[in-house]
């Protein structure tokens, strides 16, 4: 049998934060039907947080370490609204924004960071259909922003 | 019982435009299922027309009221649409697209023109999952786009 | 009786390509409910491959060329995932991601490209819903990324 989302992050030493509540007109998830849609999660966590430009200021490896938080986040929003990551059915897509230089060709690179959490995490359910597009900036100057839809079951 | 949305615009002194079909091959909205996907709809008005970089030659304050206008499109598309602003069950999902320089950190603020807005004329049924992010560039120069996810009751 | 969408590509002497698995933890399109979205598709084809910035490096024109590839590269994902262009009930949605400098104010223009490829092929079927944004940058440096959602029949 399959280990457990939430066992395989007890191994990997993650523990998914208590998400803050937005402080605006907005909520961290939205359910219809069976879709979630959690809201842009961005690269602060509790232990660090990833400012900057990728390329730039920021290496691609720490690029992919910003968008790690962005799926530990994400995780942390989709158990905060289904009370369960067993309630996944599926990642269905994600939009990862990197904010990064006119000049930088690898956001794609850095979405692997979230891609691969996810994938680690939730095993074929966390394959998903995505995007990743370089930013001219984000909020709070976050290095990554990483939005999800997601099948419930 | 709750004011009808309709009520609230007619309190707050706005009216819906006739929104102009657009001139290329795609569409206002798309209903499916009960879905509603609104195009992304810029900050443009019947009265203002923002143009420009929002935290270069726009102020943040003035950025809301562009995304303010973007939530007025919205609403229109879905009334011509739907037919009624009652027919909205939840706006699920925005997408706020900033016009802006690569140093601006606030395009959440900006976008919270657009999120006050849905939610003093929705309520509860305004409050949506939601990206910000900070873009190169948008359509005719405008200095804010944003896009929707509608649930129909 | 109408046309198929695969007669249609045939009078236009356009093959779908065969589409590479992505390199890493993502997935060509993901399938939920009668919705299938589709990843992110950036402008390199079999015959060509528009890299940079549209206005800049390259002509409005040349990046209505890309966005087209894209479009080809959306319809062989969907046949992919679908088996026939027959199955589709609709293009309900694209966002189409422009690489450009800041000063460029026609992203709209650059996506007809895409918008007009799949409407020649699928009649009212491609008519959908859009945003069209100016990037920082693009996967690879592509010119043009455009990701889909698509109602099955």
């Amino acid at each position: 049998m399959a280990e457990s989302a939430e066992s395989i992050l007890k191994t990997l030493g993650i523990q998914l934060p208590a998400m803050a509540l937005p402080a605006a007109n907005y909520v961290p998830s939205v359910r219809t039907g069976n879709l979630l849609f959690v809201s842009g999660q961005i690269s602060f966590g509790t232990d660090a947080k990833y400012v900057g430009k990728v390329g730039t200021t920021l290496s691609v490896a720490e690029g992919q370490k910003a968008a790690r938080i962005c799926a530990i986040n994400i995780l942390a929003n989709i158990k905060a609204a289904l009370g369960s990551l067993d309630k996944v059915a599926r990642i269905v897509k994600l939009t990862g924004f990197v904010n990064c230089a006119p000049e930088f060709e690898d956001p794609h690179l850095v979405i692997n960071g979230c891609s691969d959490l996810l994938t680690e995490v939730l095993g074929d359910r966390g394959k998903h259909a995505r995007s990743a597009v370089g930013m001219a900036s984000l909020p709070r100057g976050a290095a990554v922003e990483v939005e999800a839809i997601v099948e419930i079951a």
